[in-house]
Formats: C-alpha cells, sequence, structure tokens
C-alpha cells in the first residue's frame, strides 16, 4: 500500500541485494522510520522489540533473518543457530516457528554455496505468498462491499474496523484491510470508522496512519463510539480481523470486537471477520475454550503519544496504585457474525460454512457436529 | 464519602462561615487540591473552568458564589449581577439556572441585611436536599445489590459501571454510586469494575479515584473490556447514571453506555439506571430525539496524564492531521433497561413505569402512550 504516495511493503531487500529494510512500526504514527537490517542478529531485535509485530510479518522478518545469517556464514552450524536465535524472540508466535521451519527445509539440503541466494529467493517467496493471501481476502471482500455501494446511491459506504488487521500487521493489503483497499483503489466511494483500540491503541496509530497514507477517507473515534453511530444508521458493515477462529466459527479477536458485534446485530449491519485460513484452529471446537491472554496491567494505567515539546512519551491516567485489569482479547460468538472472508471465499460462520470452504478438513482428527 | 478516611463533600463552608471550600477536581487523580471561593467571581471561575462539575455540585456552587456576594454587597443590582455573571459560565446548564432563580426567590424579598445570613443558609439547603436525593437513591437501589448478594454465597457483588456518576459530580453518595457506597457500608461485599470512559477518562480520573478513597473494591478496565467480563460470568450488575431519561424510559448517557447494555442483555445481566427525577424529560417523547452533543475531536486525539517527570500534561496518539469525531453520549433504547432506580423508588424503563412513581405527571402537557 502507499506510504507517501509511493507503493510499499512492509518488509524488502534494496534493489541491489542488501540491505533488508523495514518500517519501524513503534515509531509510529509520530515518525516514519526505515530500518536497515544486516544481519540476523538486526532482525531478532526487530521481532523481539516489535519493530515488526503482526504474525504474518513476523514470520517473514524470522525468513530474512535465516537468509541474512546465510549471507554471512552459509555452515549447519549457523543456520541451526540463526533458526534458534530467532524462534525465541516471540515463543508463542506459531508463524515465526512454521516460517523458520520452511527455511531450514528449504536451505538443509542444499550445498553451503547455493544457501545465501536460495534463503533470500525462499524469504522473498514467504512475503509474496502472504501479500496474495491477503490480496485474495480483499478480492472476495470486495464483492460485499461492492454490493452495499449499489444501494447506497454513490454515497460512501461507511465500514467500521476495530484495532489494525492492516497491511502493517501483514506483508502488503492486510487482511480486514484488504477489501477496503480493494473498494477503494476500485473507485468504490468507502469511509472508515477507526476505533482508537484502547489500550495499545493499534486503530489511532496504525489503522489511521495506514488509511491516512493511502489515501482512504476515515474517521478515528473512540472504542464507545461505534455502537453510536452503528444505531444512528452512520455504518453500513463492520469488518474486523481475528486472532484465533474456532472450528464451530466463534471469533477470538481484540478485546472489544464483541460489543461492536452485538450493536450491529442490534442494528441489522453486516458483520464480516476476514482472515486468512491459517487463523482457523479446527482442534479448538467453540470459543469459550479458546485461552485469553492477560497483559500487563500498566498498559491500561498509561497511554502514549506525543507531548507538546514533540518527545514521545507515556502518561499515567490514575492516581498511584489503581488496580486495573487487561484482556487482550475477546470472543465474539458465531451467531453474531454474518460471514468469514477468507482468500477461499466468504462462508457462514459455522462448522459447515468452513467446511463447505475447507472439505479437506472433513476428514480431520476432530468430529465437527 | 471519605477522603483519606474522612467524610467530605464536594463543597462545604468553612467552620467559622468562610471561605467556601471545594475540591478542585480538574487536579484529580493526580492532586487532592483543595480550593477557597472567597468571592462571587472565584464561584464563577470554578464553574467556567470545572474546578467543579456535574449537574447537581454545579447548581450548588452557583448557590454559594451567590451568598458569597451578598457578603461583600447585598444590594439588588449586586444580586442581578452575581445572578448573571454565575449564569453566563454554562449556558447549557439547566440545574444552574434552576438554582440562581432559587436564590431570587429567596433573596429579593428580603430586607438588604437579612440576606447574607439567608442566602448562605439556603444554599446550604440546596447541598443537602441534593446530598439527600442522592441518599434516597442508594437506599432504593441497595435492595437490588441485597437481593444479589443472597444468591452469591457470601462472594463479592460484581458491578460494572460505565463515566462518573458519582459523589464528585453531586453534594454526596452520587447517583449511579450511591447504592453501591450504600452497600459497601451496609457491609455488603461488593467490587467495581470501573469503564475508563475515553474520552475524557472520567472513569479512570474520578470513579476509580472516589471509590479508593472510599475503600471500596474496584478494577479499572478499559471500554473494550467490559462485554469479555459480562459474558464470562464476571458481571453481576450494571448501574449507570444518564443526562437525560424520555418520558418513554429511553436513556442518553456517556457514549459507550449503549454498548454494556447490549452486552448485560444479550448475557442475562440486570442494567440498572440511578437518577434523581430532574433528570426526567417529561416533554421528549423517545431517546432518538434527544440531542447528542459532539465535543472537540482534540477531545480524542490527546490523552492527559502524568508524565514521568510529575507534570499533568497531555499527549497526542495519532499522526497529525487525523480527522476525528466525539459524541459525547449515546442513547439506550428502553427495551435494554432493567429498571430506573429513583429517589422515589426502582421502575421499569417505560412509560407506565415512570408514571407509577411520578403519578402527578399523568395529567402533564405530553400524551405518554
Amino acid at each position: 500500500m502507499n506510504i507517501n504516495g509511493k507503493a510499499m511493503r512492509t518488509i524488502w531487500v534494496k534493489p541491489d541485494g542488501f540491505p533488508v529494510e523495514i518500517i519501524d512500526q513503534t515509531a509510529l504514527p509520530h515518525e516514519l522510520k526505515i530500518v536497515a537490517l544486516k544481519t540476523s542478529d538486526d532482525a531478532a531485535y526487530a521481532i523481539q522489540a516489535m519493530l515488526v509485530r503482526g504474525a504474518p510479518l513476523i514470520g517473514v522478518t524470522a525468513a530474512y533473518g535465516v537468509a541474512l545469517a546465510m549471507r554471512d556464514d552459509a555452515s549447519d552450524a549457523s543456520l541451526e543457530e540463526a533458526i534458534e536465535l530467532l524462534a525465541a524472540q516471540r515463543p508463542t508466535a506459531v508463524n515465526l516457528k512454521w516460517a523458520l521451519e520452511e527455511m531450514r527445509r528449504v536451505l538443509s539440503p542444499l550445498p553451503v554455496d547455493g544457501r545465501p541466494r536460495a534463503a533470500f529467493k525462499h524469504a522473498a517467496k514467504l512475503a509474496t505468498e502472504d501479500a496474495d493471501m491477503c490480496r485474495r481476502i480483499g478480492v472476495n471482500g470486495l464483492e460485499i462491499i461492492r454490493e452495499i455501494a449499489a444501494r447506497k446511491d454513490g454515497k460512501p459506504v461507511n465500514i467500521l474496523t476495530h484495532c489494525n488487521a492492516g497491511w502493517l500487521a501483514c506483508v502488503d493489503w492486510g487482511t480486514a484491510t484488504s477489501p477496503i483497499y480493494h473498494a477503494h483503489n476500485a473507485g468504490i466511494p468507502v469511509h472508515v470508522w477507526v476505533d482508537e483500540t484502547r489500550p495499545r491503541n493499534q486503530g489511532a496509530s496504525l489503522t489511521a496512519f495506514e488509511l491516512a497514507q493511502h489515501g482512504v477517507p476515515h474517521t478515528l473515534i473512540c472504542d464507545n463510539a461505534g455502537g453510536h453511530y452503528t444505531q444512528r444508521g452512520e455504518v453500513d458493515l463492520v469488518i474486523v480481523g481475528t486472532d484465533r477462529v474456532a472450528a464451530n466459527g466463534d471469533v477470538a479477536n481484540k478485546i472489544g470486537t464483541y460489543l461492536k458485534a452485538l450493536a450491529a446485530v442490534d442494528n441489522g449491519v453486516p458483520f464480516y471477520v476476514a482472515l486468512p485460513s491459517s487463523t482457523i484452529d479446527w482442534q479448538m471446537p467453540d470459543g469459550a475454550a479458546i485461552p485469553i491472554e492477560e497483559r500487563s496491567a500498566d498498559e491500561v494505567l498509561h497511554v502514549s503519544g506525543r507531548a507538546p515539546n514533540g518527545k514521545v512519551l507515556s502518561v499515567a491516567i490514575t492516581a498511584p496504585g489503581t488496580p486495573a485489569r487487561n484482556p487482550a482479547f475477546d470472543v465474539t460468538p458465531a451467531r453474531l457474525v454474518t460471514g468469514l472472508i477468507t482468500e477461499r471465499g466468504v462462508c457462514a460462520a459455522s462448522a459447515d460454512g468452513l467446511l463447505s470452504l475447507y472439505p479437506e478438513r472433513r476428514s480431520g482428527g476432530l468430529a465437527v457436529a
């Protein structure tokens, strides 16, 4: 997607093949800072310090981290050392481990002198596959927006989204944002209500930023306001991303998603969830069993931003000693979800709906009622 | 209610009759700053700069402002000048005008030398009447909490509240908080989930502060988290305040209230609204017609707090130029409201429910279906 009018991805290799570059997302939205990754240590740091975030982008960064290690030393020992280092940076990120296994699978059988070139090539392939996965989600979701636009008589389709399921979390396009970018690029007038998404404010700092850079009309609102606009007819469609979809179609996503789904259903507004199929947990029977990460209370008690003197800092919003809790996700029951937008198409949020798109899962380990 | 273990009101007169003192609520929760009001100008400034806020407290402060003017000069001209000055500070505050009219009604007929004493006495009466109104709301709401506690086998009753409908907005007790304080004082174990209440964070800065000072167990959460806890059985009851109740029982309250009502109903949790009857707008047939104040986008784009160096300042959470909207209230339809807790008792959120408590309104100007 565009930044300052120029098409970008979240990670790329300089035209002469070195170094790898990324956008330092910890500096957004206050500064667009490009960081060079010259070694596997650089890549490990970028993952650990969250210069890159979002499961797909973390995986691709790790793949390039292996390539950078191969450039310095393509021995078996170096390969194993790089994989071990990179895997340790975000221990719970499934995508990270998957990408590293991919690199090992491709590189191990090769002669040492063929590895550096093959490593960069395979990392690039993983990046492009992710971008293409997101592109296909967008093409499928575009039809939903197009149908609503046909009833709006030229007025913008108002779309509410929560958190950042945008291209900054992926390589390009994003998941929830991909149908929106596709509609915008196709000349369909859209306007996005961007939820701030406390406590980490990913909506305010990332989604609003990337929509602005790509020229998509949008308005930031507090997480409290989405219900009001939905009730007053100013939301035509809700699209969110997800961290995990259970086999019955229940959706775990950023805390607050459930409330927006309730408002959508209460007002007859369609509520869609966009996801690559890797997000479907076929072993998880329903959402009630999905473990909900509880993060530090400090995120609730503090807000980060740009002070009047230009410095970025964190301010405490309560009296010292205030107790707080910080569940990072909630579960939206499948009954509230109009449909799931995947790279294969759109389906109902149900076991039958999911299996209609992924019939190869019918004979899977879990009997899905 | 208590601050630092000592019973306080939000406004009082020093024991020797002068000056009037208030808590500077703009300094909360970072500092407990007591400000002396020595003149009607001081009172006007306190209202205008929101050192005091909340309709009941604004009215009582204005009444004391008139008393302070009478102390300096009890002439007719001084009385009219003070009323005009004070009324101009918050032009839309109905309670402010009502309190000033009360003062004029009582003082005008009196001889000049009797006015100062009578003015302080009547301002004190208005303060005590408000405190008593809130106390009665609490006594009525206490029964709801007591019934739930009886089913909880000694475990705390978990109550979710939104914004600050606390004693800091009134003279004492508050509205939504009054049943909670009464339950706590009666030895019923309660625990309050306090919504942060973006954009102005009244939950984080005022409700959490006042509950902590009175010793009521509570936990601050982001506005996004209430649905999750309601869904997981960790909310037994929701109690909120209101800015205006329509004749059919629809409730206008701080933005975000509607989302919590949806979550309560989706999970079979009772959702109550606490209010003095002065909040009922008998001329407003339903909530759809209630005008929703749109406040400055700056409140969405900035957050105020205490920087690491101890200074209180405001930080920008978005890139410059981000468009934002800031509706201050939303409307919760009466169908989602379990009941209204007023100074006269608890009733259904419906025209019939309201008229059962206020039968004198049956012959009112508006035919309520």
